[in-house]
């Protein structure tokens, strides 16, 4: 283990910190709303610890919790209601929705100023495009962990392993607009390890534990685990423990990313509540 | 010259066609209007060009000219009144607008579904989020040229040279969608000829003649030329000519890629017609 750990909970605590003094200073705390449907326990999880860091820092929140069996027009109704409460800064809807339910309907619906998961096409239009609109957490989290331990983006190369909508896609993105250079690799990629080499930011975000191995990694490059898996009951990521002896850098999984993206969307909610009451 | 030459002309020649048989089954003529600010010799020469191919094909248009010293205010009043128009099925405003017109906020102001340019964020956002939108019609054309003379995308590996919004952006997206591992670099990309080398289909979309030299290339490359600079009174591409020696395809400038992006604005157009008329 000679890789430094990058710890997301010391990145989620000084953002924690920064967004509770903004907050403070605010004429009213910004109003978060979750909605989730059904019981999953990781949905169930996610809310929650997202919930907490939110009271904990001062933003108001509720959660909004549906039956499993709650039909397409009636979580849409919901969602319609909130964007409609002028009193709401943020909706999060907690994703996967369970079937038969469709989330790109859903996705669309929400105020794209509510937006704080940023996964609203709009939003997803003007990060591209270069305009200021509410970006996915999870890529401002990545961007918050390279900042803190001071890993510059400005001609580094990235690539980026996974092409989601939350993740691969819009974290490209934002390395983009710091100049970086970027690849997108995903699972159809011939010879992910020379991509992989290639790179002094890895990033990999695909969900299959142990992807990204100690033979990939360009020795002194910075890696960046997102992808989650359960093996024997215990959370891994994409990326091999091996790695560890040959990256200069590495975020632990879990104790990495997941950490990161809870403060982004208190990060995101401040700065949702910001712009669409004016505040400076 | 070892290189194939990648005619824009034969594709152009194969989209028009096509189009103007499907034009030709249609119970009304789509119609596109070109808004032209000012007598700039390049916006007035690609607004003919493409305003003469979409009479050939049998679309109906016609170009609304403004005087350079128009201002803000009225460009945007007609941009409205044409997307209130049920009649107008395609609208393109010629970029870049006179100074100090803004061009962003004529971008978003402009219907979605008759935004056959495809740069209003919300199709950006589609593009990229994997929905059904209009896409930009450079990309779109590169696509075609690949497609036409049977280069396959899935798996490989694409280079692309610039980050605009017109074209290095959206067809690092198009590529992605299509199963390529695609690397966005650009003028801060350290060690250029490193990720050009790598590719096996390079897109150089910079505008500074012969950045791309042979060197950068990988021999059994296809080299998509899109930059336009003008040395000499002669139009010259991003692609140095010595490169045709090592690729195995080029697209010429003149006569590659501009070609087949005039007929891509033809075909969305009949795109957007048949997407807003609920046409099948």
């Amino acid at each position: 283990m000679v890789a430094e750990r990058l710890e997301g909970r010391v990145v989620s605590d000084a953002i924690a910190t920064r967004v509770s003094e903004r907050i403070a200073s605010l004429p009213i705390a910004p109003n978060l709303v979750f909605v989730r449907v059904g019981e999953d326990p990781a949905s169930v999880s996610y809310v929650r610890s997202k919930s907490r860091l939110a009271q904990r820092v001062g933003l108001r929140t509720r959660t909004l919790v549906l039956a499993a069996d709650t039909d397409q027009g009636t979580l849409e109704h919901t969602i319609r209601e909130l964007n409609r409460d002028d009193d709401v800064d943020g909706i999060l809807v907690q994703l996967p929705l369970p079937a038969p339910l469709d989330e790109a309907p859903v996705l669309v619906l929400i105020d794209p100023d509510k937006d704080v998961d940023g996964f609203h096409p709009i939003n997803v239009g003007k990060l591209w495009s270069g305009l200021d609109g509410l970006v996915p957490c999870t890529p401002l989290g990545i961007l918050a962990i390279l900042d803190h331990y001071g890993v510059p983006l400005e001609g580094a190369r990235v690539t980026v392993v996974g092409r989601s909508n939350l993740v691969g896609k819009p974290v490209a993105a934002l390395c983009l607009r710091r100049h970086a250079t970027v690849t997108l690799a995903h699972s159809r990629t011939r010879d992910l390890g020379a991509s992989v080499r290639a790179a002094d930011i890895v990033i990999a975000a695909v969900g299959r534990a142990g992807l990204v191995g100690a033979d990939m990694v360009r020795p002194g490059a910075t890696v960046i685990d997102v992808g989650v898996s359960r093996v024997d009951g215990r959370i891994v990521g994409d990326v091999a423990p091996e790695v560890w002896d040959v990256a200069a850098r590495v975020t632990p999984m879990p104790g990495g990313t997941g950490l990161v993206t809870v403060a982004m969307v208190i990060q995101n909610t401040l700065r949702a509540a910001r712009r669409r009451r004016g505040w400076a």
